[in-house]
């Protein structure tokens, strides 16, 4: 048999000496810490995951800012999904600061099946704060409205992130997905500290260093739905690839329908747009933040025990 | 955008209804727990995991019997990595009976990489007892020699099994994989209690039924070593796996193999063949086996940390 000669791109650890590998001046990072609410062992329907910056309260959504560098070349990124993790955490976007709680189906906890090869997802999963895909706009490129969620983002570095972590992040392109009729842009971005992230500098650097990433990506969010009965997923461009031109535009234009509905200049819908730092309408003082929180108990009284289900592995055909 | 029907192969529970579901007479299984030895917070270089049948310490490499039903349709399997973990745990042939150890490799435990799109070991991973590819034979399949292991099985059920747990499975077929120039057969094969087991009865069923698995099943043996710069592994028959008809010759070759160890009739090299039930010329008494394992202190004094790598994702280029 012959093989082709092989190239290993090995990841590296993050390490002291690491370095952000861009040119722009990059704002100081303010440092983000989480505080959980409403805590089980290990899970509860009352848990929800509160972001402070220093000793004061934050809405993840709309106080930690969208863009890191004065070039608009880094950008802040929430995780929400640790990759091969299946608990489907993310911003709630109509509760009062905006903490990261578990998705709820039909009463239940909700855990994201897992379809082999794959364990959970397959990147830290996660959102770009002060974005929107509004749900009144219909997508030129998808003919679909926006599913009223952040835009959503796959950071593919080599290390495993913590949910709630605020990272930074270089945006390579991005995927036009379908999920159920409605858009759901898909970012694809690496963490400026990950050492391949020098090497990734738009969209076909990430099939030259990660061969296969692109097509599992749009093979994941194609079946993910499967196991509970319902279709494939479609994309718009036949599941192409956009570039980080493209992508740049899309978080652009999300970035100014979330600063639309903050101005009350669309219906905010469902949205809770309090904040601490906007100077906006909704603008809310640090006590009445801290009240917010202080409102739910530390300790759920309801814990509930891991389903069984959540580690079951799935075979999906299309 | 078209696509095709969709059909979903779901998982399902074990639960207390299920049944063995062949019709050949399953000997009672005898319940093996185990106990673990040298215990690190979490690892320990010295940690030891030994098996036991009641309170009698036993050898999972000689003890427990390779077939589990009287027309040897069902097979005992030990499981020593569950799916979705990567630390190379195996039963250590050379020490007195047999236990359950992490693999190192330069003074350090082994870790077994993840190559994207793969999470660790995509199987529950492990080895049947009363099996050894003798290394002084050359597999006329492979044109290599026997990789001096008991015979390794990938278990492809829903379920995560347990480190240790001795599993009731079905064979369906194998894989020939050439592992740095030495034969190691990998037997795909499922547990009897999966309730996709009645539908899969020999390698066909497979890609029928879990379309893709054989596929990334040479895929992930081809590429596991090369982050640490090893080539790919290479297959005998063009990496097309054989039938369940040809894997039960191969079980049943490396059975005779251990077989002829044990009765002193091939050299046994570096193996230990203490036992405990064989009657052979190295079966020892239950207060010998006992002497064994209390000579290991129960907690190690030597605890390691998970290294910062185990969980850092590789992308492999061939």
């Amino acid at each position: 048999m012959n093989f082709c000669l092989s190239r290993i791109l090995s990841p590296f650890k993050r390490g002291s000496s690491s370095k952000l590998l861009i040119s722009a001046a990059v704002r100081p990072m303010a440092t983000f810490t989480t505080e959980e609410r409403g805590k089980g062992r290990p899970y509860s329907l009352e848990s929800r995951i509160f972001f402070k910056r220093g000793d004061t309260y934050v809405s993840p959504f709309h106080d930690i800012p969208l863009y890191a560098s004065s070039d608009n070349s880094v950008l802040n990124m929430i995780v929400e999904i640790p990759r091969w993790t299946n608990a489907k955490m993310e911003i709630s976007t109509s509760e009062p600061l905006n903490p990261i709680k578990q998705d709820v189906k039909k009463g239940k906890l909700r855990f994201v099946d897992n379809c082999f090869p794959y364990h959970g997802y397959i990147w830290n999963y996660g959102a770009f704060p002060q974005t929107w895909e509004y749900p009144g706009h219909v997508d030129p490129n998808t003919g679909c409205k926006g599913d009223n969620d952040p835009l959503d983002v796959c950071e593919i570095g080599s290390r495993v992130a913590k949910r709630g972590e605020v990272v930074q992040v270089k945006v390579l392109g991005t995927i036009a997905l379908i999920d159920e009729g409605e858009t759901d842009w898909k970012i694809i971005a690496i963490d400026v500290n990950d050492k391949m992230a020098a090497s990734l500098n738009d969209i076909g650097d990430v099939e030259t260093h990660m061969p296969g990433l692109l097509q599992h990506t749009v093979n994941w969010f194609k079946i993910y739905k499967m196991p509970t009965g319902k279709p494939p997923n479609q994309f718009a461009f036949n599941a192409q690839p956009k570039d980080k031109a493209f992508a740049h535009n899309v978080i652009s234009t999300t970035n100014q329908q979330w600063r639309s509905a903050i101005d009350g200049n669309t219906d905010k819908g469902s949205l809770c747009l309090s904040n601490i730092t906007l100077s906006s309408s909704d603008t809310i003082s640090n006590e009445a933040a801290a009240g917010i929180v202080n409102g739910i108990p530390v300790e759920s009284t309801h814990s509930q025990d891991r389903p069984d289900t959540v580690d079951l592995q799935h075979y999906v055909k299309i």
